[in-house]
């Protein structure tokens, strides 16, 4: 069983966050494989979001709110003070570099290598040899060596990416997953504090998936059937965490 | 030692054919390993630019006149006359099914998941869960079932793509590799009739990639050093091939 997690932001900024947070997946997952020219997508879409708007702001705003809620844990009985001492010295250092760091991507933006394929990689079927030599050079190297140089490109977004996943986790961390039952594939669910993001786990195999909507303390959710694109009648069991 | 070849189209249509082969390339390594959703940027950007332009017209009248200059060299003693009939064979082939075929690429304009996918898939990491459910549902199926699926897809794109391979490939025979030297990294040549196509190959320890430009009968080269981004000042040693 293949268990299937969809998550839906209900404000805009955990929006951004998980944006941002699936990039950093793919990333990862490109240091990992040799992908070939692949792996500029990732890349060139996180240099894109991120001159379109400072997430700094926002990032060092949620720390600061996130390290008064555990300095308080860290005074409680029953609490794992390991974790907590963890995720505060953690976060502290991603604040420092935060504040500390010149424009994020900045350095990117000026390597004219990473210019001149970033300006046709939107294109469609224009990244051929003849449209950039200098791509199919580079893929001519050892993985090896495009891997760390590739390494070194995605570096500069740890400053923003690695406090953004210790964040979610946090967010992910305040609700446990309890099981409920979609009627006729529809379910709606009414909060008392506000949230900030629902999750709903469910089997590859129930073949139906998720579409979300909500805003602050409500949610509803219709299931879809994947092979017919409609709405599924069928009651559906899932799973639920409504977080904070 | 790594061959690198660089080709530089010198006209609008095969301009155009190396750009769908180049993308040809990318649906068959997509259909040979799974890279999840990474496959359909090669599938979008074929559907584009088939929308874009009726690419049939022009590989028509190519493919008849391949069969022109075919049906003469079969009458020639000391020519390989298997090789001849499957190019005459396979032509004719692909002629019929190309007047026969509906607008190429249309079921899939019409195919509501790749429709919503498609419309999220050129802005910069909108690909997440809750932008797209279905995908991340059609992500956790088998590779099997999800390369099957894909190989559907693709077919609809062989009646154009299969002729063009072809014609690159007759269009690449009427020329071998010769050795040339390009003093200080600049190449200029000059041919009797009209070219089409010209080849450029060396090797990556070279460590230059050529930039090309031309116009039927004239091509000049210049060697750029892939460390420094600058015409390289260096003699180099480098193959050609110009095509008609």
């Amino acid at each position: 069983m293949t268990d299937l997690i969809f998550e839906q932001p209900l404000n805009e900024k955990n929006r951004s966050y998980l944006r941002l947070e699936y990039l950093y997946q793919q990333l990862q997952d490109n240091l990992e494989q040799d992908h070939n020219q692949r792996c500029f997508t990732p890349l060139f879409a996180l240099c894109e979001l991120n001159e379109r708007c400072d997430y700094r702001t926002d990032i060092l705003k949620d720390i600061d709110q996130q390290l008064v809620i555990l300095k308080k844990w860290q005074n409680l009985p029953h609490v794992d003070h390991a974790q907590i001492d963890y995720y505060l010295r953690s976060l502290n250092s991603y604040r420092q570099q935060l504040y500390a760091c010149e424009r994020i991507g900045l350095s990117l933006k000026q390597d004219k290598f990473l210019s001149a394929l970033r300006q046709r990689f939107n294109m469609p079927g224009a990244c051929c040899n003849f449209d950039l030599p200098q791509l199919h050079y580079w893929l001519s190297q050892p993985w090896s060596v495009r891997q760390q140089q590739y390494q070194q490109w995605c570096i500069h977004f740890d400053k923003l990416l690695k406090p953004i996943n210790m964040l979610l986790q946090l967010i992910r961390n305040t609700a446990e997953f309890k099981p409920a039952i979609a009627k006729s594939g529809f379910y709606q669910n009414e909060a008392q504090s506000p949230l900030s993001l629902i999750r709903v786990k469910l089997t590859a195999q129930q073949q139906v998936y998720p579409t979300i909507s909500g805003h602050k303390t409500r949610c509803a959710i219709h299931f879809v059937d994947f092979s017919t694109n409609k709405h599924s009648n069928n009651d559906i069991e899932f799973m639920i965490a409504a977080c904070r």
